[in-house]
């Protein structure tokens, strides 16, 4: 178990999650003696747990490289193993980011016809949620990688989100065809001119994320980690400004006091531990990424989002749709081929 | 004349920043008839202003390459020219951006030493105000253009924001040295290793953007435009979800009356239009963009914007800055070769 403040928040959103889905059961992965301590404190877990014991653990700053070759005994490996091995439908964790990814894509591997997976995330929007993806796991993507994240993000839309028919959007700097990069424009003329069972947009800009004009924002993840953060950092300053405000007459004071129980349910609204847990979408397998710094609520959340992908067969759903376009790319090259 | 409302915002614009920038004086551009009639509604304009007509403009959906070969009348090309020709110290536009990036970076030419200009403009953060280049005039940059963004942007610091030493950021996903991409990589490399008059700070990330941790933040325009509207679009879906908010009870209502002034004191703070004015740096000649959409305050803080650029010689100082280093470098390679 990894995260700032393993086990404790680990387990007691696990108490959380246990008691929003009946019937999940965990395997735990850590060390036993303080694992099997805290969950005597926390009552009805105990039922629902299954703890294999390791004192090997993937720390915040170990490089991905180093974890892959000498990490096959660490707490994070084991739950991959576990999930590689059918005794897991999906790992959730919130330790180190970058060796998740790497172990994650080592040992499960892609989906057929996936060549990469892609972290992948919601966004709160004016209309609802989107989702957005990648956020990181692939600083550079090529025009087949866009693509490949535009199905995986429409599927996911559809199962988890419950949007009836998903817009898609590629994030790029205008809307006119001739803008961005050569991967973005070339991953639009196939979403444009292939026949996939998909509702393309076109070009988004930055500015669309949060108005929710698609459901689905797909972009490398390079591009997608600076939108990310600079939404979150952008709402923090935000934030800060206003508690200025309300701080700053007496009025203004008063005026909080009013608007306070209206004010807390905008916070739990944009509250960042419910778009807790991203998804490394595309493995055969489910991997969701906590936050390191969550709390027990915040991963609960991360739980239920692996939940809903394994109840709702996204993985299955993805494969699916990649096998039938698949099938229609073939057929269509070889119709061109003949003609 | 350009943007949404031109000539009307731009004149009363004008008339504002005549009166906050005492001896300025306007070369204006566009149908002299319709000038002409508005000048005299606004006192006291007319005797700072020098009208130059054309009745040939760039339409908001001109593509830069048909400007550049057929717009050699139009409002914005005269205005450039002017700026070329010494009878204008600097234009500013709430034109077609892509038309004024590609014609002011052919007739003006870069300054000495710079291969590629870059859109720069301000950031409010939790520390005051930083500056962020590029936005959008260079989809993808490599490590030279990045490192000369850099100095461009700590000149700008010193000059116009008045940052005694300016703290330089490369954005990134990460702050580990592997992180990112090539050029990024190679960039850190060059302003870590070379001995220049610059204070790196390293990678910072999208959420440190509006900390403040930087005055100057150093990225490809792909990256730098998705930040800048990300964040533009996050604070617009903030701002819809504290009015839905304070129209959500009878309390929160009688909160806001209380509290009506602080919020309305923040609400200029963070007004768009004190941000107004992306300025394009490291041509020979100042060169500002005003948001098309923006109004008369809009439009004169852009104005100010590049006001400020030519009384603080921002130019001469990039290009002073520039020789410098280049002096350096040249001098580094000959030791190397030397010993």
């Amino acid at each position: 178990m990894g995260g700032d403040n393993a086990p404790q928040i680990v387990l007691a959103g696990a108490n959380i999650a246990r008691q929003r889905y009946p019937g999940v059961r965990f395997l735990l992965f850590g060390d036993a003696a303080k694992i099997e301590e805290r969950i005597r404190k926390l009552r009805g877990l105990a039922d629902t747990v299954e703890v294999h014991h390791t004192d090997q653990v993937v720390q915040a700053h170990d490089k991905p490289s180093q974890v892959m070759r000498g990490g096959r005994n660490t707490s994070m490996r084991l739950a991959i193993d576990a999930v590689k091995e059918g005794r897991a439908d999906g790992i959730v964790s919130a330790g180190n980011t970058g060796a998740l990814m790497a172990m994650a894509i080592l040992v499960l591997r892609t989906l057929p016809g996936i060549d990469r997976p892609a972290m992948t995330s919601f966004f709160p929007t004016m209309r609802g949620e989107s989702v957005m993806l990648d956020l990181g796991a692939n600083a550079t993507c090529n025009a087949k990688n866009l693509v490949q994240f535009a199905i995986m993000g429409e599927v996911f839309a559809r199962t988890v989100l419950g949007a009836s028919d998903p817009r898609v959007g590629l994030l790029n700097i205008g809307s006119e065809d001739i803008k961005g990069t050569e991967p973005l424009r070339q991953a639009a003329q196939i979403l444009r001119e292939t026949d996939l069972p998909l509702r393309f947009q076109g070009f988004i800009e930055g500015d669309d994320i949060a108005t929710g004009v698609v459901d689905v924002i797909v972009t490398d993840g390079f591009t997608g980690n600076v939108a990310l953060k600079t939404a979150e950092g952008t709402a923090k300053l935000i934030g800060v400004f206003l508690r200025e405000a309300f701080r700053s007459s007496f009025a203004a004071k008063i005026g909080y006091v009013f608007a306070k129980r209206s004010l807390d349910k905008l916070r739990v609204r944009t509250d960042p531990r419910r778009y807790n847990g991203a998804m490394l979408l595309g493995l055969n397998g489910v991997c969701v990424k906590s936050h390191g710094g969550t709390d027990a609520l915040g991963f609960a959340t991360a739980l239920g989002v692996a939940v809903d992908m394994i109840r709702q067969s996204v993985n299955k759903s993805i494969a699916d749709q990649v096998a039938q376009i698949a099938g229609r790319w073939a057929e269509e090259n070889t119709q061109a081929a003949v003609s």
